[in-house]
C-alpha cells in the first residue's frame, strides 16, 4: 500500500514536470505568434489551452485521491500540497500564454508589438519561458539552488517593464494608443508567467527544505 | 481530540470570513482613492496590504497543521483543501486592490481615471467589491445559491471591461496614452479580483457539494 501510494505521488510529480515542458512551449509558441504576427500559430496555443486545463483537472484530483486514502506523512504531505498549488500555478501560465496569443489574433495581419517595443518584449519572453523552463527542472531534481536562481531572472523581467512604460509614456511614442494598451497587458502577463514560475520554485523550497519563503509572491497564488 | 478538531476548523472558516470583510474593506478604499485621488486612502490600502498577507501566511499554516494532525474525513478534507485555496485567491484580492491604491498615488493629485471612465469604473468597481463580501457570506452561510448568483455579476464586470476598451481606443479619446494605459490595468486589476471572488464561490461549491464547477475560472487559482 505504502508502495503503490510512493509510486501514485512520484508520477503525479512527474506528470506536474511534463505539464511544465507543455506550458513552457505554450509561451515560447505565443511569444512566436506575437512577435512574428503568425495567426495560425496563436491558434494553436488558444486551442492548446484546453488540454492544459484538462490536465490540471487530471492531477488536482489525483492529488486529492492522495490526500483522502491515508494520512500522508510530512513530506508527502508538502508534496501533494506543493503540487495541489503548482497545478495551479501551471494552469494560470496556460491561460496567461492563450491571453498573449489572443492579443496576437486581433491585431493580426499586423503586429501588436511596434518595432521599437520587440526587442523588450522578445528578451522578456525569453527570460519568462527560461523561468518556466528552470521551475520545471527545480521540480524534476529537486534543485533548491535552482529555484534561488530565479529571483534575478525575476528582477531583470521587473525592470524590462519598467522600461516598457518609459517607451509607450514617452513623448516621442508614436504607435497609438492601442499598441500602448495592448503592451501595457502583454508587459503584465508575461510578468505574471514570471511571477508564476518564481511560486513554483518557492513550492519546491517547501518540499524540500520544508519552508515556505518570505514575501508577497508566495501569497500570489 | 475530533471536537477540538471540529472547533479549529469551524475558526479557521470564520477567520477566512472575517478576512474576506477586510479585503472588501480594501476593494472599496482602493476605489474611492482612485476616483477621488485620496492620497492618504491610497496609502492606507498600500499599508494594509501587508496585515492581510500576515493574515494568509497564519490562516494556511493552520491549514496545513490540521491536515497533518490526522487524516481528515471527506467533509473535513474538501474545507481544508478549498480554505488553503481562499487564502490565496483573498491575500490576491489585497494584492490587486493594492495595486490600485498604487496607481492612485501615482498619479496624485491628479485622477488617474479620466472623468469619461468614472461611470464606467464606479460601477465595477461596486460589482467587484459586492462580488467579495457575497463570497464571504457564500462561505458564511454555506449557501450555494449565492455563489452562482456571482456569475451575473462577473459577466456585467466583462461587459464593462469591454466598454472601456471601446472607450479608450475611440478615436475621440482625448485623453493620451498615459490614462488609457493607467485604465487597462485598473479594468484588468477589477475584473481578476472580480475572477477571484467567483473563485471563492467555487470553493463553497465544493465544500457543500464535493462538485468542482467546469470552466476555465476553476484553473484561475
Amino acid at each position: 500500500m505504502r508502495a503503490s501510494y510512493h509510486e501514485e505521488l512520484s508520477s503525479v510529480v512527474d506528470d506536474l514536470v511534463t505539464m511544465t515542458e507543455k506550458v513552457s512551449t505554450a509561451v515560447e509558441d505565443a511569444t512566436r505568434s506575437l512577435l512574428d504576427a503568425d495567426l495560425a500559430l496563436a491558434e494553436k496555443v488558444i486551442g492548446a489551452d484546453a488540454t492544459l486545463d484538462q490536465l490540471h483537472d487530471d492531477l488536482e484530483s489525483r492529488c486529492f485521491t492522495l490526500l483522502a486514502r491515508q494520512s500522508p506523512v510530512a513530506g508527502e504531505l508538502r508534496t501533494i500540497v506543493a503540487a495541489l498549488r503548482m497545478v495551479a500555478d501551471l494552469a494560470r501560465m496556460g491561460d496567461l500564454a492563450a491571453h498573449v496569443a489572443k492579443i496576437a489574433r486581433m491585431r493580426y495581419p499586423k503586429p501588436a508589438v511596434p518595432e521599437p517595443m520587440q526587442q523588450n518584449f522578445r528578451r522578456m519572453a525569453t527570460l519568462a519561458e527560461e523561468m518556466v523552463q528552470i521551475a520545471g527542472r527545480t521540480l524534476r531534481d529537486r534543485n533548491v539552488l535552482d529555484a534561488e536562481k530565479m529571483a534575478d531572472d525575476d528582477e531583470e523581467v521587473d525592470n524590462l517593464r519598467t522600461h516598457q512604460f518609459r517607451l509607450l509614456l514617452d513623448e516621442n511614442w508614436n504607435h497609438g494608443v492601442e499598441a500602448a494598451v495592448d503592451c501595457a497587458l502583454l508587459g503584465r502577463y508575461y510578468e505574471r508567467i514570471a511571477d508564476h514560475a518564481v511560486l513554483m520554485g518557492s513550492r519546491v523550497i517547501y518540499i524540500v527544505t520544508g519552508m515556505q519563503p518570505e514575501g508577497e509572491n508566495w501569497t500570489i497564488a
